[in-house]
C-alpha cells in the first residue's frame, strides 16, 4: 500500500510582466503562473512529497486551480502501488481523471481540465522517481519496453501507433542504451535560446542578449514574429541575424497570429533570412491548414513547428501523420502530463518527426529535458535535427534548475521530475494571499 | 449609452442523474446542470436583464463558473450601444472574451474558458433581442446580411469562408424570406427525439416510450449505442425498430466511445438497422478519423454525424472542409455564443453540409431552434435532410420552455433568446446552496 494521504494545490503567479519577458504578438503581458501540486505519501514510515505543477500565465490560473480541486477528490486515497505496479494500473488511474462521466464535458482531454491533469499527473510522476531514487529520465531509461508502454492510454490512437509497434521502437535500440547515456551525460542536449526573440526588447537589448547568447556557446535562436507591420518582423530578425552571422540556426514564432493565407504570405517575405522553421503559424487547433503551410513553404526551405498548444495526443496524432507538424513541440502541462508525452514523442518516432519541446514559462525547461534525454537515449537513438528551447526565467526559485553549459542541457542528476519550488518562493507568490501580492493590493 | 451595470453568475445542478436519463457510453450518470448568467443593463430608466447559459453535467461546473468570474471584469461596464451598433464592436468585443493575453492560455478557444464565454455571450445576445422586442431567430432574420457578418469573426477561417461569400450566400435567398416564415409558422421545423434512446432504459420502458413519441408525431429517432457487447446496441436497436418499423428515421450515437478501426467493424455490424448517421463515433478531436470512418461506411449508406463536443470554428472548418463531418451538430454552449454559431452555419451551407443541431440537456433545445429556423428563413431556404434534436427533460425549470407539435418544433415567439430559468428553480438547485442541495448534505 502507497495510499495519498495528502494533496495541497497553490496558485502561484510571478509577476513577469513588468519586464517584457515573454512577450509575443499575442501575448504581450504574461505573468508566468503555474498551479502548483503537492501530493503526499507515507512510504517506510517517512512522509515523501511529490512535486509537480502546470504552467499558466496569470489570470485564469485560479480557473485551472478550480480544475485540480474538482480532480483532487478522485485522486486522495489512491493506492499508488497499484497504478506504479500492476499491469494497467497507471493507465486505468489516467482515464479517472481524464475520463470521469461528469468531468470531461469541460474537456474532453482539453482546456483547464486537461492542465490540472498534467500537474497532478507530474506530481505523482516525480514521486515515483522519487521512490526510486532515480532523475524521471533514468526512470523512464531503466524502464522494460513492456512496462513502459503499460503507462500508456492508447485510446483513440491505436490506428496510428499500436501497443506492439510501440513495443518495438523501444526494443530497437536497447542494447546500446548504456553508450548513450554516456555520451550525454559528457556533451549533453543541444539547446536554443528564445531569450534575444521577444517583441518587448529594444535593439540595444535585444544585440547585447545576442552576444551574451553567443558568448555562453549558444548557436540556435529563436525569434518572435507576427507583428501588425512587416517590417517591424523584418527589422527584428536583421538584427539577430546581424549578430549572429549566417551560420547559425535561425526559427521563427508567430504564437497563433496569422489566418492560413496570410502565414504563408508573411513567411515568403521573410524567407531570405534563412529560416529553420516558422513555429504556430495559425491556429493551434488547425491540423488541414498546418499542412497547406507546410506545403506551400517547402520549395522556400521553411518547416512548420507547433506543439505548445496542441491538446492532446489525438490531435499529436493528426499533425504526425498529415505532415503538418514538421518538428513536434511537446509541452509537458499542455498534455496530460508524463504519460501523454510518452505517447506523442513514440508516435513521432515511428512518422520520423523530430521532437523539439516547448520550454521556458514555469518549470518547462525542468521538464522538458528529462524527455529529451529520454528520446535520445531509449526512443530514436539521434540527436540530429534536435534541440530544446531555453529561457532562463524565474530558475531562482527552483531547488534545482535545469543547467545550461556552452549552449547544451546538462543531465539533471536530482532524483525526481525536477520541479519542486522554494517553499520562500510559493509563501511570496502564492496568488492572491502570498506576500507579493498581498503589498500589491495595498498599493 | 447601454452600459452593463450587473453581472450574476450561478451554479445551478439538477440531480437529473436519479433516473437514468441521459445516460450514454461515455457518460453513465450526467446531472443536468448550467452555468446561468444574468447580465443588466439600465435602458431609458428600467433596468432590463438578459439570461444566458451554458450546459454542463455536473461536476466540473465550479471550474466553469469559476472561468466566468474571470470574463466578468473583462464585460462589466461595457457600452453595448458600441457593440451593436457600431461596425466592427461584436468582433471587438468577442475578441476581448477569446483573446484575452492571459485567459487564452487556458483554451485557447477550448475547455471551460470557452463554454464560460457561451454563457456570457448567449446573455448579451438575450439582452439585445429583449431591447428588440423580438425572439432571437427574427433578429437574425431581419438583419441585413453586411451587419449579420459583422457579427462573425472570420479569424482562422478566412481560407474557408470570406466575408463576401458569407454576404452572398445571405443575400441569395434574400427575396422569398417573408414567404418562408410564413411557412415555418405555420408548419414548424423537423425534431427527432432521443428520448427512447438511452443506454439506462429497460425494454420495456424503451418500447413504452417509442409507442408514446410515434403517437405524438415523431418520425425520426435516435438511440445510444457503444455498449461493451455489441449485442447490447443490436438487442436496443432491434427493440427500436420493432416499435417504430422499417419507414422511419433511425439514427445511433456512439458519444466518443470507440478508436477509429473499432468504429468502422461495429457500424458494419450494425448497417442492417438500416441506420441515418453514427454520431461521435470516436474523440470529437479527430477529423482525419472522422473522414476515414465517412469514407469508409459510404458503402452501408451510413453518413457521419458530429458537434457537440467540436469546440470552435476551426474545428468545423476543418470538419466541414474535409468531408470528415456529413451532418453538422451544432451545439449553442460548446461554441461561444451566437457570433460562433453563425460563423458555423455559413461555413456549413458553402458545404453544402446540413445543419442538425445538438438539443436536449439545460436549455440546449430552447436555444437551437432559433438556429435552425434562422438557416431555413434566411441561410439554405431548406428543411430538406435537416432536424433538430429534440429531449423534454427539464422544460418546467424554463419560463418559455420550447413548443413541440406533432413531431416539430414551433416557432418561438417570446422576445429574446429564450432561456429565462424560473427564479423559483434558481432557488432550489443553485448548487451547492440551493434548497435541494442544502436538503442532501443534511441527508
Amino acid at each position: 500500500m502507497l495510499t495519498i494521504n495528502k494533496i495541497s494545490i497553490n496558485d502561484i503567479r510571478f509577476p513577469s510582466s513588468k519586464e517584457g519577458h515573454g512577450s509575443d504578438a499575442m501575448h504581450n503581458d504574461p505573468d508566468y503562473s503555474c498551479v502548483y501540486v503537492q501530493i503526499g505519501v507515507n512510504h517506510t514510515n517517512k512522509d515523501l512529497i511529490g512535486h509537480g505543477l502546470t504552467f499558466t500565465i496569470g489570470r485564469g490560473t485560479e480557473v485551472v486551480l478550480a480544475a485540480a480541486l474538482a480532480l483532487k477528490s478522485i485522486v486522495i486515497n489512491t493506492d499508488l502501488d497499484q497504478v506504479f505496479n500492476h499491469a494497467g494500473g497507471w493507465v486505468e488511474f489516467h482515464r479517472r481523471l481524464t475520463n470521469d462521466s461528469q468531468l470531461r464535458w469541460i474537456g474532453p482531454e482539453k482546456g483547464a481540465i486537461h492542465l490540472a491533469t498534467a500537474a497532478i499527473v507530474n506530481a505523482i510522476w516525480d514521486l515515483w522517481a522519487k521512490l526510486q531514487a532515480k532523475p524521471l529520465w533514468q526512470l523512464l531509461v531503466d524502464m522494460e519496453p513492456e512496462q513502459l508502454v503499460n503507462c500508456i492510454d492508447f485510446q483513440y490512437i491505436s490506428d496510428a501507433l499500436t501497443k506492439q509497434e510501440a513495443i518495438e521502437i523501444l526494443s530497437r535500440n536497447k542494447s546500446s542504451l548504456q553508450e548513450r547515456v554516456d555520451i550525454i551525460r559528457r556533451e549533453g542536449y543541444p539547446a536554443y535560446t528564445t531569450g534575444v526573440g521577444w517583441t518587448g526588447y529594444d535593439d540595444q537589448t535585444r544585440r547585447q542578449l545576442c552576444r551574451q547568447a553567443l558568448a555562453q556557446g549558444y548557436t540556435r535562436f529563436k525569434v518572435k514574429v507576427g507583428s501588425e507591420n512587416i517590417d517591424d518582423d523584418r527589422h527584428r530578425l536583421r538584427i539577430v541575424r546581424e549578430e549572429i552571422g549566417s551560420d547559425k540556426l535561425l526559427m521563427v514564432d508567430a504564437n497563433q497570429k496569422w489566418d492560413v493565407p496570410e502565414a504563408i504570405e508573411r513567411m515568403k517575405q521573410l524567407a531570405s533570412f534563412n529560416v529553420l522553421w516558422i513555429e504556430e503559424p495559425t491556429s493551434p487547433d488547425d491540423i488541414l491548414g498546418h499542412e497547406q503551410i507546410a506545403r506551400q513553404l517547402q520549395q522556400y526551405g521553411i518547416k512548420v513547428a507547433t506543439g505548445e498548444h496542441c491538446h492532446n495526443r489525438v490531435m499529436f496524432k493528426q499533425f504526425l501523420t498529415s505532415g503538418a507538424m514538421q518538428y513536434c513541440q511537446i509541452d509537458s502541462c499542455r498534455l496530460a502530463g508524463v504519460n501523454e508525452v510518452l505517447a506523442v514523442i513514440l508516435m513521432a518516432a515511428k512518422y520520423g518527426v523530430p521532437v523539439c519541446p516547448h520550454a521556458g514559462g514555469v518549470g518547462l525547461c525542468e521538464y522538458v529535458q528529462h524527455f529529451a534525454i529520454w528520446d535520445y537515449v531509449a526512443v530514436t537513438g539521434t540527436r540530429d535535427n534536435r534541440m530544446v528551447e531555453y529561457v532562463p526565467h524565474l530558475i531562482e526559485h527552483f531547488q534545482h534548475p535545469a543547467r545550461i553549459l556552452n549552449g547544451h542541457y546538462m543531465v539533471p542528476e536530482h532524483a525526481g521530475y525536477g520541479c519542486h519550488i522554494k517553499p520562500e518562493s510559493i509563501k511570496t507568490y502564492n496568488y492572491p494571499n502570498g506576500t507579493y501580492w498581498a503589498q500589491q493590493q495595498l498599493q
